[in-house]
């Protein structure tokens, strides 16, 4: 596949930090930096801008606020086309914090907000564009929206939000390729201005798959992960993104030294990926969080007991 | 997706033996056959009927071989709707090895064979079929195979071979969903007598997407393993393929307790799934051999170097 609009964008550090409070130290996000500008990669979502207001830096690693002062430890001296992106969640991050586009190491802010709370994102959205970044809205737990209010919410971004991408998120990894198709379809008949991106997880090995067919119905924005890192199933791999777009301006060789080297050995530390309790939970379309808390119990490999507390919490 | 035609075959045992040389142990296989049998999955295959004449009983296990007697130890005793079935490849089998169905625990039989050794198969399933039992073509390497002679072969299927089910075999995990479709449509086409499987190798975590895929245009046969098991990236999870049907006969719930008791800790002991040598091998619509090689080698994890191999191989 090749189309020359395709962006990827990398949130290898962005999306792992959620496994271990955004705490990769320096070194490592340098490395990845490195590989993923050698490889091509459009952006490099670096983590979170919260403010210390709500979360103490004692707690949290320095991915979780992405002051600029540490993006640039990462990013000085290192030759690259690769732009930054920071995201952003609604009610937690303080506007004040956000330097205008030119005074900052970073390029674009991504507003992650479930449908109920576009209005706040839009809201939120439109100061970033203002200070002069690349935008984009990423609609979280969309295999959970009825279809009614995901209408509404294309509508209201189409009509009144200056992000140029609204990303499909598929935060419980429920989705199969027929509904990722019907979704993206939805959203580019509606976003008559705006590109369309996807961001999907891998709790049921699905995560490439329904990126590439997103991508057939004219997603021009991908998400993914090296070796799929992220939190729970992870994400899509972007060896394997890499590997599938034939587009000449990317290096999948990069990526692969990165995954030897760093990669192999970080997965001796950290799980995450294809995990049978994640599996289920994408199976029944439900959020991760309780698979995580299975994982860290002395049940983490009780699948039957787990499903059936899963199956047995539906209520009329 | 429900669709009463559609049937699940579990091919755990004989996949999975390309690892150990077929020398699951009976306990093993039992403790399969109970689960799959359980969980209402249609067909087992539990291994390769080879002949004596030309392997050793002393070199293999006996999945290699899948004497009657062996199956019957396997399945006496436990109750069952679910069918045997074991391959065959061409040119490895003595035909009078087969008794007539109603003298054998075996249902089914099918025959592994490429493109190009399509009159082979024929003029062996044709005799299986005459001895009783449901016969299947599986069409291995087809993604490399010329559409003239896959158009050709279709043809001669359709035509001369009294097999019920053709498979489409991505032997070499190199199958994204345009092709599977493109492939499986024009089976559907040419095959108008009889149904066409799928069979997914998970190089690039594609093995469910694809078969979803081959699900969605009309392949009523699916082949899956539990946990993934199989040779080198393995194939399409049973488990996943139960959580996607949503046919009433199904349960995965003993397909989940048997991941917990036999398959981690299995593979703890076995190598297989996503392993970035297979992927590349994948990407790059090779047979998985040279990455097998590589991963017995001390240079298992240089994949910049495995890439640049392979890459360097092209001729003009």
């Amino acid at each position: 596949m090749f189309r020359e609009q395709i962006k990827v964008l990398d949130c290898t550090i962005r999306d792992g930090g959620l496994i271990n409070n955004h705490d990769f130290d320096t070194r490592f996000v340098r490395e990845v930096y490195k590989a993923v500008s050698a490889a091509g990669v459009d952006y490099m979502e670096i983590g979170y801008k919260n403010s210390k207001k709500l979360f103490s830096p004692n707690e949290f690693g320095k991915w979780k606020f992405c002051d600029d002062a540490d993006i640039h430890e990462v990013i000085d001296g290192i030759p690259s086309q690769t732009k930054i992106s920071v995201m952003v969640d609604v009610d937690r991050v303080d506007v004040d914090d956000i330097l205008p586009r030119k005074e900052s190491p970073v390029h674009m802010i991504r507003v992650a907000s479930y449908v109920k709370d576009v209005d706040k994102a839009i809201y939120l959205v439109n100061q970033f564009a203002d200070k002069g970044y690349e935008t984009t809205i990423n609609l979280m737990a969309i295999s959970r929206a009825l279809d009614n209010e995901l209408n509404e919410c294309l509508h209201q971004l189409e009509e009144e939000c200056k992000a140029h991408v609204i990303y499909i998120v598929d935060s419980n990894g429920a989705l199969y390729q027929e509904t990722t198709e019907f979704l993206v379809k939805k959203a580019k008949t509606i976003l008559k201005s705006k590109e369309v991106g996807i961001h999907a997880h891998n709790n049921q090995q699905l995560a490439f798959g329904n990126t590439i067919e997103a991508i057939i119905h004219n997603a021009n924005y991908v998400d993914a992960t090296v070796y799929g890192l992220g939190r729970a199933a992870g994400n899509c791999p972007l060896e394997l993104i890499l590997g599938f777009l034939k587009n000449p301006k990317f290096d999948i060789r990069p990526v692969l030294d990165l995954i030897s080297k760093e990669f192999i050995p970080l997965r001796e530390k950290m799980e995450w990926g294809y995990i049978i309790p994640y599996a289920i939970a994408g199976i029944l379309d439900e959020h991760p969080r309780a698979a995580i808390a299975l994982r860290n119990s002395d049940e983490k490999e009780n699948y039957r007991k787990f499903y059936e507390s899963l199956v047995g919490e539906v209520d009329e």
